[in-house]
């Protein structure tokens, strides 16, 4: 199913949306403008402020204070995509050159510091004190989650459950606050939010399995950056971790990881990783994600929104790109 | 006069500061606690906490609040600190090595990440919000202040308005948040809140005025870190632009910044600066801001608060390191 058609049900707001992240970029400072409405172009899924929009449609929502949450939240998103691209050296995202590429560390840094406070800023309008208190513990858990990440570079000793605390941290959470604080805004009742929250971090989890098997056999076309990253820059994600156990004694993950010059290591484990099973069984598990995700969303109110939350779950499993 | 003998009517609060922050390095991350715990320890001044605990005692104070607030006035401060050594690739700070130094830059930008979500959650723990609003803002002012920093580096070309403008957003911006959350959270009359976010911001600016000078005339050991870093960077400050002035035609600065390579011009600035006019006239600045600082402080109420504001106005001029 395309996307347009899951978004139906929001795309006015959605498009209200892209306003105010145009608004952003109306600053009194050139260059500072420059940056934003470049970091802030409409070439992203919005996957993130989706959520927040159809979580608070699903009950009796403020249109204003919903459009200013999932704001924030594609501001959140993109702020840690331009320090994480300033933080890996990455030149390319999206099919188009960086921040980082195009002005440098020092201005990704403080660009995406900036996007961070707007993002709280708006964030702070909604005069929503559980909101706001989700949003900076959540910038917590996500720095946390690169953090460990970044600690476990070209580390070969990690387990499956290291793994999914640390996407869960960095990108999950993210997908969590976006429905927590659609919800939550429109006074849902708890239990609601609750399952809410289960739902997004479900297809938080399997929405980064999919893009960890993405990086081994998606193409650069479909990928709009380089295939294998993620090896590349030392992370061991759930692919590279089942090829390690396939092949324990000698291979090429194993390899690289020990002699970074080596970077043919990285194309004969793509190959490896894609002549496999793993990538089924990485499948599977991003599967079982999903059926976790749907699973009580049948009590939620029945309307299109929930119809969109079931779409979009699916979309995410079975996505290209 | 000591800073201890300025900070005595609260000492008891600031240690009760130092204990909340030596808490938010008790992370269950090993990694995580150590960055913070050693971005944290005790090895500043703590100027921008007092200003938030004096300008609350001076009123009906709820200590708890204020204590946190407090906290999150340092926190945000470390934070734009931890970004600022990575991005200017700085190997020393308050004679220690730096984070970016010892971790590198990528931890170092996610540890300042972390540290201005632990900030914002602090000050969202208060429950007020214009205060989480403030806090939200300042780190856009101050984000936009280092911008302008970065993308004005080796230019010759700022008018003194420009080099205010920045101070004010990079450095006095912080000082405002700082007594504006303390007076706010302690339901200070609008009127004595205004008087004291001016007093902050003046300070502010004779701060910023007074260690840009410093680091053309203090010694290693002061300043511990070493002299002349701000042109090293391509920084025009006061001091460097009252040079310009001075010598139009053929001058250090001006030759350094077309040739970066000469770093002699480097050593040549600070001795030409040493030995002239500059200092003083830069000190008169500082002492104008002073001045304005402390001009309606007689109209807020008359206590040991007051006292210490007044005294740290004088400290923060007469200060050599």
């Amino acid at each position: 199913m395309e996307l347009s058609t899951i978004y139906q049900p929001v795309q006015a707001d959605l498009d209200r949306v892209e306003d105010k992240l145009r608004a952003v970029s109306e600053v009194d400072f050139p260059h500072l403008s420059e940056l934003l409405s470049y970091s802030l172009k409409s070439n992203g899924k919005r996957v993130r402020p989706i959520l927040t929009l159809l979580s608070g449609k699903l009950y009796d929502y403020n249109p204003e204070q919903l459009l200013l949450m999932a704001t924030a939240v594609e501001l959140m998103h993109t702020a840690t995509l331009v320090h994480d691209d300033a933080i890996d050296n990455s030149l390319v995202r999206r099919g188009r050159p960086t921040v980082y590429q195009l002005w440098g560390e020092e201005k990704a840094v403080l660009l995406g510091d900036y996007l961070f406070a707007e993002a709280g800023a708006l964030t702070a309008t909604t005069k929503n004190l559980r909101v706001i208190k989700l949003f900076a513990d959540t910038l917590k858990t996500i720095s946390s989650g690169e953090l460990n990440q970044a600690f476990n570079a070209f580390n070969l000793q990690q387990s499956r459950p290291q793994y999914f605390q640390r996407i869960s941290q960095k990108t999950a959470s993210l997908f969590s606050m976006a429905t927590e604080s659609g919800a939550a805004l429109s006074q849902a009742p708890e239990e609601s939010i609750q399952i809410l929250i289960e739902y997004a971090h479900n297809i938080g989890i399997a929405f980064q399995i999919v893009d960890d098997v993405l990086d081994f056999v998606g193409t650069e076309d479909e990928l709009r950056k380089p295939v294998g990253s993620d090896l590349a820059q030392g992370t061991l994600t759930l692919p590279a971790m089942l090829l390690l156990e396939y092949y324990p004694e000698d291979n090429p993950v194993k390899r690289f990881f020990s002699n970074r010059d080596e970077t043919d290591n990285i194309k004969l484990a793509i190959e490896l990783i894609r002549n496999s099973a793993i990538i089924q069984e990485c499948y599977q598990v991003a599967s079982d994600y999903y059926l976790k995700a749907c699973h009580n969303l049948k009590l939620l109110p029945d309307n299109a929104s929930r119809q969109s939350l079931i779409e979009l779950a699916d979309y995410i499993i079975n996505r290209n790109k």
